[in-house]
């Protein structure tokens, strides 16, 4: 399943440093209340997610694909939606998953992370070379899916172990780490005010 | 407790509309699959935190308190933090509490969501006659924020409700309410790419 690379996936193409210091992510690290154990349930919880990875896109893509002004933004130059737009984005968007898990929080991720903020602006239908009308993906749709993002996700914990807390603990710590990635994605929305 | 309307608290003062569409609203609720089930545990979770929000506000205010790149946008003339500032947005984070779970999401609650939403950046000091060198409250942290407010405030519903579905029901809606509360207050940060 993750044998092929994502078409436009550049996580290891030596991409510009993101303007967000490493100090500043240890500060949304600590808004999060991230730990040691955060980390540690991470890992396991990659463990259960990534060989459900297609599953879990197949949700969120459902969800999107059914809610009007979510597609809208996947329209290609004859206001439809793109199906090949929406299929690159879709393998990036499952190695996002699995990154997020088993990454390190490191230059080389927060770089990344910048780079997808700017796709979602100034750099959206450029990776797909798609003729979009839709110049940006909305901050505020893109802040609300922390929801959906964070609670479909723990049906599939929930599959895979039994220990009530043991779920709470994988699940809170990927409502963390999505809650980092999309602040920082964030960024290039707010300038100075970020 | 809630007999006397915190310094500055404005609700039912004839605010501006919000630039934010009750149809802008309905969509943010559809992002975060808010449904009428939700609807009703807010309000059974406001039955409970009601009357402990004066202890909710003494968790979020030590963690404010003790992590100095929060507690710095509380900062005035003289560079420390200003107690009296901090005591009156204090009142108001505990009436917003209450609101959020008593409140019905009409164009009176959006107009004042936007209001809040401009007290973190252009009207930052303005409502509290503060002489701060802060002048917005960064975009980042502020999102950040919906970690630590929803997770805890699920202590105070695990003690007054045994049963860990019905928790879970309340928790959600909390944190789908507060998603859609942070997304309206952003509004003023992104401008058009909002």
């Amino acid at each position: 399943m993750m044998n092929t690379t994502p078409a436009g996936y550049t996580y290891d193409q030596n991409l510009p440093s993101s303007p967000v210091t490493r100090s500043q992510l240890d500060e949304l690290l600590t808004d999060v209340m991230w730990t040691d154990e955060d980390a540690a349930a991470l890992r396991r919880a990659g463990d259960i997610l990534t060989p459900r990875v297609s599953e879990i896109l197949d949700a969120w893509y459902d969800f999107i694909g059914s809610t009007p002004h979510l597609v809208t933004v996947f329209r290609g130059a004859d206001g439809e939606p793109d199906a090949d737009y929406l299929a690159r984005v879709r393998a990036r968007f499952e190695r996002w998953v699995v990154d997020l898990c088993t990454r390190d929080f490191d230059e080389q991720w927060l770089a990344y992370q910048e780079e997808i903020g700017l796709r979602h602006t100034s750099k959206k239908n450029e990776t797909d070379n798609v003729d979009s009308p839709v110049a940006h993906v909305p901050m505020s749709h893109l802040f609300a899916l922390v929801v959906p993002v964070t609670l479909s996700v723990k049906e599939f914990l929930v599959q895979a172990e039994s220990d009530r807390d043991e779920v709470e603990a994988m699940h809170q710590a990927w409502f963390k780490a999505v809650t980092v990635t999309l602040v920082l994605w964030s960024r290039p929305y707010a300038g100075d005010l970020w």
